[in-house]
């Protein structure tokens, strides 16, 4: 059986020659006589596994030597709670609401305090990204919080947040690793691997050091503390260690591609032999203001969710996975992450012109 | 390369053929075209793969039905702040003290309540599991909890404490699913699944449904909620999937092999070969209280620390891995859980014999 065309938003499509190695791997990683699911964490050569993935990891995003990278459990869920935890001193948070993801992000941080809705594009259903200048940065805001790609409506941010000298924090759990992001912009980023970078069970998280500190909200637990995790590389407890591995080997693999801007420039050309076909085509329209489309989801629709319907179930009958939008918008959605091969979205867009040849009405 | 006898106490060793199922499926899980890791978490096919680890799980634990089973992320770590945000309605909880990882949860817990310490094995370095009659249980505590196999030292719970009404906590890391144990004893069980079941980042809970309610400690973070868990059948946000998967496949291998009971016959029949040669050895000793053996875990030492690094580098050389006792205790452990084939304990043995012969003063 042939790969499918999985464009599911996530978990998502890994590249084919990462799984392959870890297949061929996995009773024997290089001549251990284990997989790399047997080793203890605390041995020299799963060690090498995750120093190796922090460091590609560390090339690939000019991550500068006074932040931290930790490879933390929990996904970007748990991240919603951690984050005020540990960073809510003042008891006060700015967000900008631009989609589900931030609602619960701020659902959860009111938890812990104080937080102002700065901006939002919740009036038009999240098909953009509100203004970012001249936004109402509280006095005493902690941090401000965005969501920087809405996997959901497939907005995404191009131009980041004026906040003067606040501490950003972004979750960049759909689009990290897509496109160069100056790291030095942020106090903190996060993503949940399984979106363009590895299995479910690892949420990265890339934090400034002087964020990283003793005084957290009380009754904070253990696990919750990026102090506990950045002064034990990642260490305190047992990480887990095969969705590291599997990182690693993504991040060794955009790598070889070029790095992040060879990532970019192809992720354009992907996106843009969809975007092209959506604004020509009388039948498929795009969902979202164009300067804030997203790379890496692609929403769209017809004129009627009866075609929708038709049109998501013939093509999972071509081979074509995972095209329906959430369930929370309906629709159509293509994600197109890093692992998506170019020939797949060709496929994709040569089958909707070819579906709105024989639907026409 | 031939497979390590691998004695690792966690990651550890699973079975070769739960690996080699794993290695074949990695790019094409059964005709869909993807791996697991690539799936959807709410897509049909993965819910396929979650229900079935669990209904399995159930047939071999005997797991009743008015108890929840959740698979959670965070490690064992996490079930130590997890618990007493949960259950800690009076504030009050009562623990027993049997080494390095009731420690650690005791010392979380008293973030959140207070602790007592109703019998402590700590006066002869947890070499043993103190009595469990006539325990002093406090009047207001919300739970009563234990280790029931305590992977440092060697030791495992053979009954467990008389605690009347109470709710009694097991953290079951390092033996569960080594033999039957009555899940209906218990308020809550939870278990790391990286010493016995799969791939570390999965925690597997067992839990009666009458504790799970909303009525939590204030500032607990949603994930940290067993009811969020529960009312979603674990699948509130992105599971850690691919591990999930991997523990399904490990509870079809044991159900094959004929579920506990046979399960139990063997680890005695592997424990039995080791400990009978350290009661009759004049070189090794077992550390460990006979009453109190562990099945999974087994520790030992010679009467130098000399002879204890030479024995762990000279093993090494032969291919058995990870026999050095834990960083905090010395000496060596030969962790033999469920995917620890008999041979591999015999060789290990026969070894032990060999070094014994060539050592002797």
């Amino acid at each position: 059986m042939a790969r499918a065309y999985n464009f599911s938003a996530g978990p998502a499509i890994l590249p084919e020659s990462v799984l392959r190695e870890a297949a061929e791997e996995m009773l024997d990683y290089k001549g251990t006589g284990m997989s790399v699911m047997e080793m203890s964490h605390r041995s020299k050569v799963f060690e090498e596994i995750i120093e190796n993935a922090e460091k590609t990891l560390r090339e690939l995003m000019g991550i500068p030597n006074n932040y931290k990278v930790l490879f933390l459990q929990g996904g970007a869920s748990q991240q919603f709670a951690m984050i005020p935890m540990n960073l809510m001193k003042n008891r006060v948070a700015d967000y900008v609401n631009t989609g589900q993801w931030t609602k619960r992000a701020i659902a959860e941080a009111r938890m812990y305090g104080e937080v102002n809705i700065i901006a939002s594009s919740e009036d038009r259903t999240f098909s953009y990204i509100p203004e970012v200048k001249d936004l109402k940065i509280s006095d005493d805001a902690d941090y401000v919080y965005i969501c920087h790609n809405n996997t959901v409506y497939g907005t995404k941010y191009n131009q980041i947040p004026e906040i003067g000298d606040k501490i950003l924090v972004a979750d960049m759990s759909s689009d990290i690793l897509s496109e160069p992001v100056g790291v030095e912009k942020y106090g903190l980023i996060f993503a949940g691997v399984q979106k363009n970078v590895g299995p479910a069970g690892v949420v990265v998280v890339i934090i400034r050091e002087d964020l990283i500190t003793e005084d957290v909200l009380s009754g904070t637990p253990t696990m919750l503390r990026y102090k506990i995790h950045a002064d034990n590389q990642s260490l305190y407890n047992t990480p887990p260690a095969y969705g590291i591995y599997i990182c690693g080997k993504v991040f060794k693999w955009i790598k070889d591609i070029g790095g992040l801007e060879a990532m970019k420039k192809i992720n354009q050309e992907k996106a843009g032999i969809v975007y092209d076909f959506l604004d020509k085509s009388r039948m498929f329209k795009g969902t979202v203001v164009k300067k804030d489309r997203s790379l890496m989801n692609v929403t769209f629709v017809t004129d009627s969710q009866e075609l929708d319907a038709k049109f998501v179930k013939e093509a999972k009958a071509e081979g074509f996975e995972n095209l329906k939008g959430h369930r929370t918008v309906g629709g159509m959605r293509a994600s197109i992450y890093n692992a998506m091969p170019l020939e797949g979205v060709k496929a994709l867009v040569s089958f909707m012109q070819k579906f709105e040849e024989e639907n026409r009405k």
